[in-house]
């Protein structure tokens, strides 16, 4: 193995740092960590632990929020922070080809230089094989897709060994089965990604962003679902609540008004951006909006989304002795309001102080809540609160998660979410891994 | 089984109205022909073919073009015409439920009451359970996506009678592995679809449709993928040929200059059409490009994209007693014109009249050419010809087919186009399929 013992930690403080993720799930050491620095280092790694009949858990940056990444089984960690070189750019194709480890903020960092931008944008500053791993989505999506709409082509070690890629160059294909979609949003359980090649974009000539100020949340969901049948090509399209809104404000400073709140993008041409706006207010006017405020200068309008994307530690760092449990539930869009009421109604039943945000565009929302993961009452209360959650959104053919993934904490749902369609899941996990080598129970797992 | 004397065909006519496709290949008879009527029909002829061992191939329309549902086996041909009702629209959702026998017009005649319109929209007037089928996209998909990215669920029965759902109606999700993608494209070896629930959009405010002629084909191929760096959001962006021009006068009477044209097509509001169009003509005049052409009025539009829509059948009729062979690979669009050039000189050096036609924005094109199928010569000619174009577009990291997918005639390539994950895929296949019942010998097969 070329990996080398300078890549290899036994220590407690290593161990200890790769035993949980950004929730409530209970943490839990691995024997080891390993650091690769090639596709090589990660097969002798995949190859090696199959031998002892060790597990394997990749990790990226440990942002997951359903325990995605703790060692439930022990065995080996595999960190693919050192694995973060962006291979190539190249605005012709707008692709790029990355490591695992590039961070999205490396990856747009770089991007900035040709004009072009990656469209997925999670809370987290995530690991790009993470985000691939979740199928992970954000604020964008609303225009661009989720995550499994930008990955062309991935690199992959199976558990023999085998290195694959799970697709090409081209734009479009109809050549065998899809193999991208499988391994993207597989959560580590079929393979570790050393390689991706992802789709780009250019940079919009004209950004706007904006907020605007509605008197109840529910007029503020129907005026989204009313400004999509409208065709109005939105690039962003968030739900703030008044909870969520006084977290915002004391951990960034700011001075948002204290009721439920859009924040808006519109991308595109001068013209159509300026002919979308009007159009958006119009229709948003029908259910009493009030205070459309756009910001003046590059500067406001990344002080708005900074706001947006820090939301959940907005909610974490206000409690540090308690941790974070997000729902992830998404819905039709025709259900989307009664979905959010619901979630509303049932945290007041169960006496949590709940804030309600979303990518109301997808029909996904999130109730961000903290929870101390050592009053087992507690967490029993959260949990049945989630669950309730959950099961209104699988009653009107929604799914338990939305972006986040199944990790630990989902696992409880799929049965009842996808009926024999989990065996067929099953089915492809015990093909491609038939040991239970990767991730073990989390997802889908034999 | 419910499926009735009168829906069972054992007659002569039957079996060879369902012994060939659109294509050059070889008719096969089957041994039967069934029509259900209902997903209970469809699990109880796959239990009974499975009972007796005989293969089943489902049928739409037959306007494959790579021998996808010659019954090269025997068996039982599941003729899915009947199978024909929308079942639901959903304006709210953007959403429609229908029965694999729905044809794309049919289903564009009811969405067009309720404003909305499917997307994808191959030459042939295919079903939808085709279309998903071989993953089919068309002129729209550069701007609206290929078949994989309108597929929302899919009721599907397996080959142990089970019956699944692949997804649910919320825009997103990360919940378990991704079935739908691995359903749509699968060419019926997975298992045959009883129901889809499928994206559609609204009609746009403002639809501006023409055509641009070019000195060269290269100046046009270029002109493409200038316009698509600029990321002006075109609808559609066609290339035809002067060989297929000419076909296409001749078979609908039409005037069209002789010379390399882009159909184009611009969907939005009145101001951005105006913005995207006039941005359009200044980056194509760089190129060479001469007489902007644009539709006056919807007939005009219409007429000009019934022409596109109709070129394989231009051809197919201009010479009765040949056959159609139709390439189809897709490439990186920074290879697209070295592609196109290399299909050209290539068809020169084998003495074969090719059209060229393409949805050059994907960087999807296709060479048309009529075959003798009675002549062997020709027939090894056409098949020399058609190795080079795939050969070329697997060198720089394309695939062997865009949109019209694998069927018989693309199986030689599948080794050297995805290496070793096609063990992957036909590990899936032994996983679902074991016996081998569905559509044998075609894409994926064990």
């Amino acid at each position: 193995m070329k990996v080398g013992k300078q890549n290899v930690y036994f220590n407690e403080t290593q161990r200890s740092l790769h035993s949980s993720d950004e929730s409530y799930h209970q943490p839990s050491l691995p024997d080891v960590v390993v650091y690769p620095q090639s596709k090589e280092d990660v097969r002798s790694i995949v190859k090696l632990a199959a031998s002892f009949n060790e597990k394997i858990y990749p990790y990226g940056l440990g942002t997951s929020l359903e325990g995605h990444v703790i060692p439930y089984q022990k065995g080996v960690v595999i960190d693919f922070s050192q694995m973060n070189a962006i291979l190539s750019v190249d605005p012709e194709d707008l692709l790029v080809t990355v490591q695992p480890g590039v961070t999205r903020d490396q990856l747009n960092q770089e991007l900035k230089k040709y004009g072009l931008f990656f469209s997925v944008d999670p809370g987290a500053n995530a690991t790009v094989g993470g985000m691939v791993s979740t199928n992970a989505s954000g604020t964008n999506s609303v225009k661009y897709g989720v995550m499994r709409d930008q990955v062309r082509d991935l690199e992959v070690v199976l558990a023999d060994g085998t290195i694959i890629h799970s697709g090409n160059r081209a734009v479009k294909s109809s050549s065998g089965y899809d193999l991208n979609n499988l391994f993207v949003g597989a959560e580590g359980t079929l393979g570790c990604y050393t390689e991706m090649t992802l789709k780009v974009y250019g940079i919009p000539e004209k950004i706007v962003a904006g907020r605007v100020q509605f008197p109840s949340l529910h007029d503020a969901v129907y005026s989204v679902t009313a400004v999509l049948q409208a065709g109005i090509p939105v690039a962003r399209i968030e739900l703030i609540d008044e909870i969520s809104m006084m977290k915002v404000n004391q951990h960034n400073d700011t001075k948002f008004p204290l009721s439920p709140t859009l924040f808006l993008e519109f991308h595109g041409n001068p013209q159509s951006v300026q002919h979308d706006l009007a159009f958006c207010e119009s229709i948003m006017s029908d259910y009493n909006s009030t205070d459309f405020h756009y910001a003046k200068d590059n500067a406001e309008r990344s002080a708005l989304w900074h706001a947006r994307h820090n939301v959940a530690y907005a909610f974490s760092h206000s409690e540090p002795r308690k941790k974070l449990m997000v729902t992830d539930v998404c819905v039709p869009l025709s259900s989307l309001a009664e979905a959010i009421k619901h979630a509303q109604m049932t945290a007041l039943e169960h006496h949590i102080e709940a804030g309600i945000v979303g990518h109301v565009g997808d029909g996904n929302f999130h109730a961000l809540l903290l929870v101390d993961p050592h009053d087992s009452n507690e967490l029993a209360n959260v949990a049945a609160y989630n669950e309730k959650i959950v099961r209104f959104a699988l009653q009107v053919n929604g799914t338990c998660t939305g972006e986040h993934g199944v990790g630990v904490g989902k696992v409880k749902y799929l049965e009842e979410e996808h009926g024999d369609a989990l065996r067929v899941m099953k089915s492809i996990k015990r093909a491609l891994d038939p040991t239970n080598l990767f991730n073990p129970n989390k997802n889908i797992f034999i």
